[in-house]
């Protein structure tokens, strides 16, 4: 029996007439197959023709990984010596019959490694853009997935919880992250995190990709702390920003309007409305309090075996949500050299409506 | 000033007759800036043409990490709306009159979403890999690197020490890993960690690359731990194999086998010498012993910022070792459904030899 999800893969495929897909080690791949391989320097593809066995390409070494499968696969193993991968991509592409189809790739994924070895023997019009296919089915989740997405987001809370436990003016940056990924792993998360917290203090927050670096908690500063855990694969992404001692009242007033914003945004979704509607009420907040020129990205992404994936909530994006969608509300405002302030939550579009996965307080708790 | 990793990348440039570079969120990418991205659906991409200042094209919402920068370099930013990237990529092409030139690329790296971007303005021709000038590069560590490299190596060590000190006869592969996750952040590295620990009991060690599970510790098994940690970006790897309890003769043999053939490979190198030559040193060890069959990888693979980068340790690489180069040597026996030895170093060719940076014992340690 051919996996559910592949199955339904088919069904799209054949919506949108195309007769196959080529997926590089990812999401897309892990999601179909339930197979997990890393983004090496050794390609490993998924080839899978409608109403054919799947095909795997992968190394000899990772061969063990398939021996638990509950369904049939195809596979092509090659060597560690790279001068041998055309031919064996040559191969399985014959076996499967592709040179006449139209394959579809995910160019966000797929590197030029693998799709030069796929072009040994393909002319570069025999592919075209599959990604939206793979977003459409992945957007949706079942209910395991959103079983395993609130387990993840409930594994993410308790270790900040514990965290703030030990958390205290003068640790730096560094020293609360990595208590931050102790826990999270003490609390059940996989080791593979999907991200590396980011604890971004004073000036430091209003970069909202900061690394934690050397930077003492100071009295004065918010600390924006953005983490997140993985279970089963589904990746839980959070933001919370905390006072450090004593917080001036313009610090206070900006937190206040984040989580505005953020309740406006996590309360707006439901069915049929566009992901730019999503993004306008949590940034509408944010401007008409004067500072949308400071809430420097978009609103949210969506969330599940990736940390991002489909849909993207930002102002361009004119996407239905539909009921099983998942994705983050995360307004900020970042004051250049000064500070920032970002309250994220994850959330799924119901039936009816929009309810948050997450529900750690987000009031303006003070370190101390 | 430029940069002297990216005044030495001219250097090879104009010797390969290339005039430009075009890479990606990635290990060059920060090899040559100093700036650290991650790959994600937003692209980031360094163009760099010879002689003139390097051109990085990013999302407004990184804008903060290039505060710091003591060189100049130029920015073309773009906002959260996809539909905007292309015009932003035709605009920075354009600044550096990169029509009518050769530019190196990295297929293992470089995704169809940037290539595609480049594409908008640029013909397929335009594009040369330029993978083997960047390898060249990164290969050959500076003392600076080295020293990095030794501190990651001496992290990972003494946090495997911690890690064994609690280790106990029925503890499961994931609180053996979660525990030397801790115990590494713990003892200084960085929070992304080049990798997930492997930790695989038993018949689980016959999978390379394993992701540890619920499978308890249980005498008579043989355990492959695998682990690294980074310091300043560049990362350790290591394994060792221990015996849990009370373990047969025959997995003591192997061990001792993939000791002795790690001791070959360690010691092997010196510059002039090529990578297969390293591969059959250690090998042909294992091969006498009757079990060359069960080693199913190569050798090793370089390591630097990039937990594997070139050089690759395989019996197809004719490449030359040159001084300063730092790999793995990670020789292993693996017979399906009963067990896994991997002993692995990392070590770097001197002008006269090779020298392990790693000296955790190799001996049959026992968890009991």
């Amino acid at each position: 029996m051919i996996p559910a999800k592949l199955q339904r893969l088919e069904e799209k495929l054949q919506t949108w007439r195309i007769e196959a897909v080529a997926l590089n080690a990812g999401a897309s791949l892990t999601y179909l197959t339930g197979l997990d391989f890393h983004l090496m320097e050794r390609p490993v593809v998924l080839l899978h023709r409608v109403g054919s066995t799947p095909l795997l390409i992968l190394p000899e070494l990772e061969a063990a990984k398939l021996d638990h499968l509950d369904y049939p696969i195809d596979t092509c193993f090659y060597s560690d010596n790279p001068d041998q991968w055309p031919q064996v991509f040559k191969q399985a592409i014959a076996s499967l019959h592709l040179l006449e189809t139209q394959i579809g790739i995910e160019p966000g994924q797929l590197r030029l490694l693998e799709y030069h070895l796929l072009r040994t023997v393909l002319s570069e019009s025999a592919f075209t853009d599959g990604s939206g296919i793979l977003a459409a089915l992945r957007s949706i989740k079942d209910a395991e997935e959103l079983a395993l997405l609130e387990k993840a987001v409930a594994i993410a809370e308790r270790a900040l919880q514990a965290t703030l436990l030990q958390a205290r003016v003068g640790i730096s940056e560094y020293e609360f992250a990595s208590e931050l990924v102790m826990q999270l792993l003490r609390h059940g998360s996989e080791t593979n995190l999907p991200f590396t917290p980011i604890v971004a203090s004073g000036p430091n927050g209003a970069t909202p990709h900061a690394r934690p670096g050397e930077r003492r908690l100071t009295s004065g500063d918010l600390l924006v702390v953005d983490w997140g855990a993985r279970w089963h694969g589904y990746a839980a992404d959070l933001t919370r920003t905390f006072g450090v001692g004593h917080v001036a009242q313009q610090e206070q007033e900006i937190h206040a309007i984040v989580r505005q914003a953020n309740r406006a945004g996590r309360t707006a979704g439901r069915p049929e409305l566009t992901c730019a509607m999503i993004d306008e009420a949590t940034r509408s907040v944010i401007k008409e309090a004067g500072y949308g020129a400071h809430f420097t990205h978009r609103t949210g992404h969506g969330i599940g075996l990736e940390c991002h994936e489909s849909p993207y909530i930002h102002a361009g994006n004119q996407q239905l949500l539909q009921p099983g969608m998942t994705f983050t509300v995360e307004p900020g405002i970042y004051l250049h050299n000064q500070n920032g302030v970002r309250i994220e939550d994850d959330v799924v579009i119901t039936e009816s409506g929009c309810r948050s996965l997450s529900s750690f307080s987000r009031e303006l708790i003070y370190i101390s």
